[in-house]
């Protein structure tokens, strides 16, 4: 059995690779970072650093599909430079289900691709750090969203990629713990979406991650403005 | 309303634009190929020249994918140069639900970019060349394939991007006659996958062009091997 794991950077996806490794026994994983054009795109840095603490990942690959960035500059405050990221508590209610740290159709290129690289590997399954508190925002977060990828993949006729997606139900301080109990250094991951010198701690992914180290009752330590 | 229209530079795109253009009354149309370390890429100057017959086309844009042709190499007899593209009866029947000419999960890759684009431009909708003649082999040209990716698209919660497939029921040779009722010029499309100096008149897609024509009672101005 043969997995591909997508690895962003951020605290759900190195949790996510180190459960897949550590846990669940697969003959071969692989990782897949995108490079998109993304104004964070030190999380790349530490995706590389996670998958470097794995011996079992026998193949960590970045594919750039900075092209992607290029067509939805206009459209993310992630993707383009005279977007601000906006804090959090600054997305007016209208806007908070498709925020503007929303990317078009992101995650259904990233999971197109992965099945690609999958299906190329004869993988059986892609890993997805889909996490439960990213719902309120975006689509393609959901478990839903994830169904109906799945549905697509059915009808391939020799092989059927599966997407699993183990935290989209889970509570994100239940995942950080779980991943501290695996070992993971959280201190080695990158969340913020500004992607400065410093985490702003103000927008969404800053505010959820911090909320998430509150409710588990450990302190973040990455650094902070 | 506003479309975006998928042109590989083959006849079906070639005649899906030209119906889009000349029929459907889209206020703004897009028209969108992909670069993926095809074998046969002179397609993508078919693709230009049928774009630049219309004005009404108002933005051209050729995505460069090719890291999507490099982790399909060693699957795909279209993007590895070591990988011959067979005749058609070549392929054995046990191949032939998904031959080598296929490439994986290629569709969803670029109906994945191509809903990111569209959602960034504020399009309604994508045309979508698929054909019902090609449904033997790929399973991503389908109707159910279609459908499918359209059920992930309406969890979108601002823009549900629509794919339309008006050629996923249509007998080629029938397409065809539509064409050349459009003006297409068909001398100028690019349909063989070995991408060589003439079309080689044995490929999948090259039997079911040469089909078509002949079905419909009509010389195909291309020049074959």
């Amino acid at each position: 059995m043969k997995a591909v794991v997508l690895v962003s950077g951020g605290m759900d996806s190195a949790t996510l690779l180190f459960h897949v490794v550590k846990t669940l026994g697969y003959d071969e994983i692989y990782a897949l970072s995108y490079e998109y054009g993304q104004k964070h795109n030190r999380e790349l840095v530490s995706a590389a650093w996670q998958c470097a603490q794995l011996t079992e990942v026998i193949e960590t690959k970045v594919l750039d599909i900075s092209v992607y960035g290029e067509i939805t500059a206009g459209a993310s405050a992630l993707t383009d430079e005279n977007i601000k990221v906006p804090a959090l508590d600054a997305i007016s209610e209208s806007d908070l289900d498709q925020p503007p740290t929303y990317v078009p159709n992101r995650n259904m290129v990233m999971l197109s691709l992965a099945a690609a690289f999958a299906e190329s590997r004869d993988c059986d399954v892609i890993f997805y750090g889909a996490q439960a508190h990213d719902q309120y925002g975006y689509w393609d977060c959901t478990t839903e969203f994830v169904e109906r990828i799945n549905n697509v993949f059915t009808l391939n006729r020799k092989n059927k990629i599966r997407i699993e997606a183990p935290f989209a139900k889970m509570k994100k301080s239940d995942e950080l713990k779980l991943g501290l109990d695996l070992g993971v250094d959280y201190s080695q991951t990158w969340s913020c979406y500004r992607g400065a010198e410093k985490a702003c701690g103000e927008c969404p992914t800053c505010i959820e991650r911090l909320q998430a180290f509150k409710e588990a009752g450990i302190t973040d330590p990455l650094e902070y403005e």
